[in-house]
């Protein structure tokens, strides 16, 4: 039976954005970081309301995924019906998921640059944190730049508080501890960030970017790419604002991350040097 | 030819939301405030940098609507394509519409009661007053209440300025003038609003909501719907916190509003008692 992967036209996920989405990394049938997945899909199902699809519906979709590497992608959204903005009377929702081939960019395993983002996210502490299906931020952000030499973009909210980068999160080490963005305000809380958490001292600070000349190792990462140590950190004008060497930090956060993710450690000598 | 009126998995506009939206008033074949209709959405195509549909196409869309009074809605993505958040590198756009028989809710023509909404919207200036496909912050808000005695739901920004209903624009009459909440931060900017800027001398204001307190008359207004005069505002919290008696600012705007739609004028003794 060929797989329905289309949207009718009245489905809410593509009127309004009213729906989530998740993005997961297959190795052999087998899902990475699949519990803090599900689990922000479950968090997601509940801030907007809406009916979370089945326990087994979900987990089989891993399994179909095939041998090697692959990204699951899955969409979920409210479904049909409602009037205008007006809730259905009835939660519902309709899962669509597709699958394809994966290479990790492990170049960027030893060192990224990345720029400050001009926008400023807004804040909605209604929707921060879910991943939700309205992400004309992350695409106006991501269009501020084409130089392929920038791996990343650094956001802001409108009231100053550093938050993430376009599609992946932050990590630091600062006096001797490992800090994240709180998310309380806006922003994705990525599954590897949720993952880091149970596995090492990691703390939620609010903060400006200016926290950023006090940090030894800046770290994005996310759950289909990994840790991308950062080198080079531009402002949204092309100047250069912060240089880092790789350090120990870097290594000890990729390596730890890696791990969860099945990806190649580093060595004791350095990064990673291929994909794996 | 069946018309294609489903989107593929990998639309953008259902991935992020990356798309705008117009939902337009045609009666008998002929769509009322076209031109602001086709001016709002090139606004927006600018704004997110993607292909705007040709002049011809939309034109002949009103056309194809039938006799009688429909809604005409259009909704044109980004399409297929890009990398993640990341752009296609042609500009491109995919266009869906669908008509339905519409009748306006006549009763509310004679007055409504509203309520203040707990949610506060996200500054956005890069996306303010644009149609885009972002709307989960208007889906929250329109459920924050269930009560059919309660038309629409005010909303203000997360600094407290007064900005727009979830699905309606803002004119007040205050100190002999007309006002409407300025848009430059977030809110959609209706296209009954934008034709009242020629017809009235209207005025933008960036307020809190207390300015309610001052106003003569509050009409809710957009271009399906028309007028609805508001006679009582409730707080979040269900407390009477306004009351106004109709009077002949409702109706004066009514008259003007009504004749750029086609919809019944109120007459000297107060207002139209049907949808006509």
């Amino acid at each position: 039976m060929p797989l329905d992967q289309t949207f009718p036209f009245d489905d809410r996920g593509l009127a309004y954005g009213d729906g989530l989405f998740e993005t997961v990394l297959v190795r052999d049938g087998k899902a990475q970081l699949w519990d803090e997945h599900l689990a922000r899909l479950k968090r997601g199902s509940k801030t907007l309301g809406l009916a979370m699809p089945s326990a087994d519906v979900l987990a089989d979709l891993p399994k179909r995924c095939g041998s090697g590497l692959k990204v699951l992608k899955l969409i979920v959204t409210r479904g049909s019906g409602g009037q205008g903005y007006r809730l259905p009377a009835v939660a519902s929702s309709r899962l669509r998921w597709q699958v394809q081939p994966f290479t990790p960019r492990a170049d960027r395993w030893l060192g990224v640059r990345v720029r400050h983002c001009e926008l400023r996210l807004g804040v909605q502490p209604r929707l921060a944190g879910i991943k939700h299906l309205n992400r004309l931020e992350n695409v106006l952000a991501r269009s501020e730049w084409q130089d392929a030499e920038i791996a990343e973009g650094l956001l802001c909210d409108s009231e100053g508080r550093l938050t993430e980068a376009t599609a992946m999160n932050l990590v630091w080490r600062r006096r001797g501890r490992w800090e994240t963005p709180a998310l309380q305000h806006c922003g994705v809380a990525g599954t590897l960030r949720q993952a880091l958490f149970t596995s090492l001292p990691l703390i939620e600070v609010e903060t400006g970017a200016r926290v950023l000349g006090e940090v030894d190792a800046l770290c994005l990462i996310n759950s289909v790419q990994g840790v991308w140590p950062v080198l080079q950190l531009d402002t949204a004008w092309g100047a250069m604002q912060h240089h880092w060497e790789p350090n120990a930090h870097h290594l000890a956060l990729q390596r730890l991350a890696h791990s969860l993710l099945g990806y190649p450690q580093p060595d004791a000598s350095g990064f990673p040097a291929n994909g794996g």
